[in-house]
């Protein structure tokens, strides 16, 4: 919920299935959420009369996260936030404990993911519908197309082809098994989070393949197609600038650099848990085909 | 406890009022932490059959932590870990409640300095009374004298005047209110922790008044002045080098190179929280005293 404007986002709850497709051993993780994690957290959000989402995401920018694929710092923020409201919810002590450990263990990767995503849609969306702006309000992939929406031009989509992801790959798999760019994270750099904030993550910078100082000079780029620092999300890496926001697709079209998204790899052959992680780039083709939509419309 | 050497340490719980004097308005943080955090932790590490001090200490310098004066990341992560044992303590919900709040507001800012100042003493103290060995094994202070131990020169300390705190005062407090260099944490130093790995904390860099390059330039310099890096603890910022540790007392000498101490500061008059906090330098005298002592010893 956007206290501000009054709107409210909502995500589902990621899993290794509801994510990646991992069919055949995700069924357990789907029944805790559904059954056990699900109503805890319901109960303990009530308890707590609410959880301050952008302060725990502020905070976890300063832990070594950059909001989209590392999120470390974060969850345990969001973990200390829950503590004192947790325990005064009615469920018994194996129950809580279960979420306890779901916490602390690799299934538990994922409910940063939901907090941001949520968060971003719910920043993102007052933006949208202003005449004349040329910002980028959404960005999403479906593994065949590449998608934004434009301020200025409301719903409609303009698409071009999803990118190769590049980075890294779990032992036992290859590059050649992921699918093309995948998945709605993206609203997480059109908020300029993730890639467009990457040096705030030197750890996931090394994770996904590439090094730190390419990281470093990408980010830097992206203050050329954005439309200001947001002070409130500052990178300590670079000395405390706030991360680029405001995709402006007039600046993307003119310099030719693309928003940079991080993202994780569904194999394209479903049943598989997340097999890596790494860097995609959007095509050129949905910020012309929306530079020309708004020429047409404006003119 | 360390399991490898079989040796134990411990710490105060700080407050306010034991850590910096504040007596007048922390009798009430004091009976908190006796009647109630003292137990419920007790309960709550024994269920969880030990808490890994060094993972969490580990994760903790990957998230923006110097480990000695910021601790905000290893606290989350240290919460996180507490979370499902502490439900299953047999303690009633507005106690446990009760406790989650102050890890979540100021005065729990301490409880990360108690895990690290045991553990670092734990670690440290197989190291003494190796035959021959130069490496510095304690260093603390007392507001008027600072003082070394040295492996190879047992329980004795070698001591010089303690030095003026140079950093940032809270409002309302100036730096002629501090007493000079004071306390027993400097042994996150002596392991490499603090000051010495100062750039993995950017925001701490800022906080006591340097910028983030000159913690940089510092700590590089450490590497002249002691035996290794250590690769558990990885600085993120340095491409991931590991901390400088093993201060050894011949490095010292001949570079004139002293190691760097971040501290926080008291107020000399006693009677006040911590007023502020800084960088201070050891006085060479301890490290000239220790250096004549063993070429003493073994000549």
């Amino acid at each position: 919920k956007n206290p501000v404007h009054g709107n409210t986002s909502y995500c589902l709850q990621q899993t290794s299935l509801t994510a990646f497709g991992n069919k055949y051993e995700s069924i357990t993780e789907l029944d805790f959420v559904r059954n056990i994690l699900a109503p805890v957290l319901k109960a303990t959000i009530k308890e707590a009369g609410g959880i301050n989402l952008k302060e725990i995401l502020a905070t976890g920018i300063q832990m070594g996260d950059e909001l989209h694929g590392k999120l470390d710092g974060t969850r345990s923020v969001f973990v200390s936030r829950l503590l004192p409201h947790i325990v005064k919810t009615d469920f018994d002590k194996d129950t809580l404990a279960q979420v306890g450990e779901y916490f602390n263990t690799n299934p538990g990767r994922w409910y940063g993911g939901n907090l941001m995503m949520a968060s971003c849609k719910a920043m993102m969306d007052p933006a949208k519908n202003i005449e004349y702006s040329t910002i980028v309000t959404a960005m999403a992939r479906n593994g065949v197309d590449f998608g934004i929406q434009v301020s200025g031009l409301g719903n409609e989509w303009f698409t071009g082809p999803a990118g190769t992801i590049i980075g890294y790959t779990f032992p036992g798999y290859r590059q050649e098994d992921s699918t093309l760019d995948l998945g709605d994270s993206a609203i997480s750099e059109t908020r300029g989070f993730g890639g467009m904030a990457a040096p705030a993550a030197p750890g996931h910078a090394r994770f996904i393949g590439r090094d730190f100082k390419d990281a470093i000079e990408r980010t830097k780029q992206m203050y050329e197609i954005t439309q200001t620092e947001d002070s409130l999300f500052q990178i300590p890496y670079l000395d405390f600038i706030g991360v680029p926001v405001g995709i402006d697709i007039r600046k993307v079209v003119e310099t030719g650099i693309l928003p940079v998204i991080n993202t994780g790899m569904a194999h394209k052959d479903g049943g598989h848990p997340m097999i890596g992680g790494g860097r995609a780039d959007p095509p050129m083709e949905c910020f012309k085909g929306a530079f020309v939509a708004f020429a047409k419309k404006y003119t």
